[in-house]
């Protein structure tokens, strides 16, 4: 054989895309990360621009909408250390309760209003009503929530991370959604079934 | 005056204290962190070795009931990216969904049987029953429950943490005790006001 | 003295700002920095929250305006790894070549169109222009500039950092306005000693 | 050929375990490490537990036993931070002085009694005796001894890891199995060749 | 195919290579890196060894001369965060500002003087004469010059990094030989076109 | 009291210095550390330059002699991740096997031959011989030892470590000189109470 074939070639990117699951954000030995299977040499600006965001996010009546930009959207930011979510909420749109477990989250508002609110450890609430131009830091793998409860204007947002691949966990699903023993729910969150149940009916 | 007062000595270590809450568990610049205000030439042995586990821990029936060596009660884990919780579990007994935001939890099952699961960011579930002798692993901030639900013997674990002080965020509370607005919980787990009121119940 | 008086607890809290130039980033040890001197019980959701960007920015025909949220200015980032500028450009309006010494740099275009490149340690240069919605990123420690050279109106941009406190080292003025030997400068840049004088203009 | 035959896949596996050998505990990037050529759509709570330690150890009289559950034995642990040793030690079992160069021990004891000990660089000894349910910890990279001189019952421990590859340079074969020239050893520990030979013998 | 051919391989280690380019210093698993492709077990002293700087460094009249061991030349060097150069400096050579986005840099004065400078992100010059013996440091990512501008004796050093590939971008070149757009760079350094094609002719 | 004496003022640099203990080379959040106490606005070059190498140092025959600069010599290096020492070897000098808790050490030879070699895990040894511009590097925890034992001529090197307070450990002082249990030192190392009590010998 004497050059790899396509498929040979597609299945050690593969490989080596999985394996890259590891690696960290904090300290890189090169100007910046190539993708395995990349020229370097042909690279250019466009590599390091991403377009995804143009025209905003569309949301319906009383939802939210979403784009994001992590290195999975935007490879060139394998680790930098920071990536981007744009958040829209129509009047009445609701983020749910939920956490990053690898990244500290700061808002920008762009535009309207926003409910918003974090607990720590000692599930002591620190919530803040936002304008736009204002600023919010939630710290790392904290659980936090937001909404657009005030006003009927949508309500837009960036969010940086502190993470090229953050993550997100949403409570509700994780919770009510992933199958945890009925019995270790009940007793967790003093409810009878019939409450669970109701809990989990969304998910199913 | 000669010589600082009790009172101005006693206030900088409470502001090095506080400040202290900052600072890096993976990477010491010395062997061993001293505490502030402690002679480090007075230091033996006994620094390094926590005794408040001695006894194991007493339970009520149905319950659980932990000891913590975190760097609170063993100042001599500060810097060293370790930490330790005993926890018995009577038949019955639940430990709560909850989440360590700073550390991956590592279980050595001492004596029992342990139902045990935990949710990846796609909510799936990844449990397993344990055995005496049996170990589990929980990665940084993800959220997972344990229980006694089999058998009727006492059951007891060491909890591992990469972190000299984790932290705990037991979901329940965080959720359903923080004051989070009503309407804020009502859409996020899509249910009546009255569910929401029984599921913070427990805490008011 | 029954209680310090307030001279001894500015000093303190003046050495522990000071001393606080060290510390890191990516690991805490607590939920967030509480900093020195401040009482954590009596913290809330302001704390979080940075209104410093109400308003924007002015801006002059033919310059650029900013705003910083480093931990200098929004205390509540220490420790959590990001921050923010808001820039705008009027029309004309350059940032010259500058870089930021401890964090990568994710630029968000909220208004108008942008100029940006970075070069890599091989001088190649990675250009694009940027419309509204875009995204860029620039890795740590690389040069870049931007300039809003296409059309008459202002451009807005939010840049976020993966660093509470980036820095900003902009190389005209620490080149040519900073005392270099004019023999090392004549030298490094090919130059007679008139031209770098002219470049040193702008700084006497 | 249009599939890589066994062989290739193999190959291209041993290659990603070995440079597997650099990566970084602190900081992952997804939820957790899936190795090369696993499908993580099919990992189950299986991946997470170990179950190697099931029946404890055993020890012939007078010496130790061990298991290990480092990333090599629990793949689960890579990028997770932490891992276990189970020991036992019969009654005059002795643990050689020896150093974890990429982690900090933190010991439980389940039983028996231990006489323990670490050096810190200007070679002060902090030693302790230990009963059952103590802790006792080691910063990284330090000299340690551990023996079971007290009594005639065997002794169980738990040593947690914060690293899930801490390594294990044990002294005695590291200065004296190892082929170091005898003249340094004869002028570094101040005693004759005769007594070398008789350091070296056991590992001739 | 029974055995991979040697295409396949290149083609293997290639991909690794590239994919090498994330991977962090701070933090290894094993003792040291071993490169793909190579058997770990036939590693001896000399990966360890570099021989590369015998001889020393030779220049011209006027000018430096350099040679490197990061990791690039020096494998070994992988993971372990650190690196040298050496560099001699004819009299009346100049090492241009440059900076080095990855690493701290400790000089070690082997023979001459040599005249040093770094500035901070307020455009603060920290200058200094250097005589043999001397060691001068430069903080990660700012900017500094060197240069041998007293006597007529060559000036020897050796620099340290704190980084295994600490990158250098020299300014000179990264400002005015990468093809930054001409307005930019006039209206940075307020300077006329005129006066910007004399800084670019060098690399023209 | 108008202003802290100067009691006060060396308690609290005290204080600050002792839990300075804690902190981490790899990531600083301003330009460089300024110790606590010292007026960052009065820093200049000298601040980082250390003259203390000049002159070299002196050796008595047959032994080794060494200067540091580590932070604790040049408070500038503090947080920057890199530290030096001078050594020089008179013929037959040793520096016995020892190692590093906190650093990878990498070795220049300015003049003469050296014999070094490190073990790993596995007690494999990697030696080699130096000679005038040849680097070796030791990875960081692992035991190694140098000797100058061909020839008649004075060796000088210096040692780079990847961290600005490396720490060392003698094996020799550590494991003979620490009043480790007599009964441990003798089956540890399989030899009588009266070997050991030769090995004793230099440190009673």
């Amino acid at each position: 054989m004497a050059f790899p074939g396509h498929t040979t070639l597609l299945f050690c990117v593969l490989l080596l895309t999985i394996s890259g699951a590891r690696g960290s954000d904090p300290e890189l030995t090169k100007d910046f990360s190539v993708p395995p299977g990349v020229d370097a040499s042909k690279l250019d600006g466009n590599f390091f621009t991403y377009t995804g965001f143009r025209g905003g996010v569309s949301t319906t009546p009383g939802e939210t909408g979403s784009k994001k930009a992590t290195v999975t959207e935007f490879p060139a930011l394998d680790g930098l250390g920071i990536s981007f979510f744009l958040m829209y909420f129509a009047p009445g749109g609701v983020l749910p309760p939920h956490l990053h477990p690898r990244g500290s989250k700061l808002i920008y508002m762009i535009q309207g209003t926003l409910t918003v609110g974090f607990m720590d450890s000692n599930h002591k609430l620190y919530n803040s009503t936002l304008e736009e131009g204002d600023l919010y830091v939630v710290p790392k793998a904290l659980v936090h929530y937001m909404a657009n409860l005030e006003g009927d204007k949508e309500t837009k947002v960036i969010f940086a991370f502190s993470s090229s691949n953050p993550g997100s966990i949403r409570l509700p699903e994780n919770l009510f959604g992933s199958n945890i023993p009925a019995k270790v729910l009940e007793k967790s969150f003093g409810v009878s079934g019939k409450v669970i149940e109701q809990l989990e009916a969304p998910y199913h």
